[in-house]
């Protein structure tokens, strides 16, 4: 089969608390054997990761160095941290795996590709920027970045000012023929890192912007775009709950488009969490009736393949 | 022609003060139009680039908000800089070659691979670190850091204490699949950034290292790997001299290999600057009889294959 894994933050990071690197690669080798098991059982596949806390610390250090040492060192751009972040993650996934590959006796190239994703610069999302980067700041820091740097800031629960960006919706991918060339020979991909870098074009050329694509839904234009049989969310729960936490609570094993979309409008599934993990899932089972989406947890993605955990989406 | 070109920090930053990351993506854009007809000749381009005042500003970054945050920000390890770095220019370089490529209506995928670059543990530059990366400090700091962090650091002409990490040779690259695959199958591809990130295997490890690869011999290895006909050196200057600021000063128009090997020894060459790029072209020459070896300015590539500029390196 060929698969689209979408990896959450847990396959990353076992203590969000420990951002270290050394941190990181420990919890990155553990991943690798996880994905590798299902290399072993002949599955081709891509993978798509988050970056929110890496890039939250990137930016936070560059913030921090700022103020140390009074605006000599600048801040980067939010598309640039992307590009950290892409780099920085693809590193430590591609030769996590590749050790595991080498230990089994597998001989398969895997690489990172720096991918760009195009987005819609009259999407909705650009209306309401909702998502929170960066360091909090006083009332009178965060008017100054307002009026200097054009931020759009917005008090957070009384914790502080906070910088926030839009989450648009991603419509191409800039580096689709590469990607989709490497798994068409044989290859792992670790592409569109952080749901890729938000890009738009503006006559003729192509600017980064500041905003966050869901990697949930970066993972499902991937997966479109490269005909997957199976879009793979893995998360840090076996399964999708319904009443999650109420005495009627109920685990999801299959699951169709109608039922789906009652629970959705229920609201079900938390938004920043589990909503966009079940909406990327029904955007691939309705782009085409042959499609499967699974949400499982990591550890367990060769049972949810398997069909012993996990929760199956079907059209 | 299949084309190793080695771009130098000319290329990326006009400036050396201004490390901004505008001020890189307004000369890479320059840098492209250059590269770009290249490739509207007919030739097949592979790109490999340095890193040296990019990694210096992302570590001096994180040293300065890892003190004005007693340590509660870390100063990541060498190698993650790298992949930093990798992600960094490489995001601009393949942004600014597409935009060049649609203006000129050129189909053509452009993609960066995160590369590391294989050395050798018993490497005689490990001996002798000799490359200086980072911030100064104190000669305080400075014994602070070698105890507890193992740093080999110098003292730098008077100005303090550095870090300095040893200059290993590359032996081979770990992802030379994905690049040749993509070269192969007519793409341009950006790798081996700022030398490659060096890594040894360790038992069943791939491990980081703190150490930079000279850029050019990266580029050498990758040439061979893929069987480029050209490596095409791109510096600051149009051609190499010899008895440079003499009167007998002379410009170097083509040379075998060992009319090279005796200005080599009469010490024509600055090491750190000019020298690894004859050694680099003299390496690839050597490699095979029918191998050019080019080293030219950036604004006159185009004329260096059409030999009317560079320095030409034949057998």
């Amino acid at each position: 089969m060929k698969i689209v894994i979408a990896l959450g933050g847990n396959a990353l990071q076992a203590n969000p608390k420990d951002l270290t690197s050394e941190a990181q690669l420990v919890k990155s080798r553990e991943t690798a054997k996880a994905l590798v098991d299902l290399m072993e059982d002949g599955h081709t596949v891509a993978i798509v990761h988050g970056n929110g806390p890496q890039v939250g610390q990137i930016i936070n250090t560059q913030e921090t160095a700022n103020k140390a040492s009074d605006s000599q060192i600048p801040v980067m751009p939010f598309d640039v941290c992307g590009a950290f972040s892409q780099g920085y993650i693809g590193y430590h996934l591609q030769k996590s795996i590749e050790e595991e590959l080498k230990r089994r006796g597998i001989k398969k190239p895997v690489g990172t590709v720096i991918t760009q994703m195009l987005v819609d610069k009259e999407d909705s999302g650009f209306k309401n920027p909702t998502k929170p980067i960066g360091s909090f700041y006083s009332k009178e820091e965060a008017e100054k970045l307002m009026k200097e740097k054009g931020y759009v800031m917005k008090e957070d629960a009384g914790r502080g000012w906070r910088r926030v960006v839009a989450s648009p919706k991603p419509i191409d991918i800039v580096e689709k023929e590469i990607i989709h060339n490497m798994i068409t020979s044989g290859m792992i991909t670790i592409s569109c890192g952080g749901g890729g870098i938000p890009v738009v074009y503006e006559e003729d050329k192509i600017e980064g912007i500041a905003a966050v694509i869901d990697k949930d839904f970066a993972a499902e234009k991937l997966a479109e775009i490269i005909d997957a049989d199976i879009l793979l969310i893995l998360t840090a729960v076996d399964r999708v709950y319904v009443n999650y936490n109420k005495p009627n609570q109920e685990e999801l094993s299959n699951i169709n488009i109608d039922e789906l979309n009652e629970y959705i409008e229920e609201g079900q599934f938390a938004p920043g969490s589990m909503l966009p993990k079940v909406e990327a899932a029904k955007k691939f089972v309705e782009f085409d009736k042959n499609k499967i989406a699974i949400i499982a947890s990591l550890g367990k993605a060769e049972e949810a393949l398997n069909k012993t955990s996990g929760t199956r989406i079907v059209r």
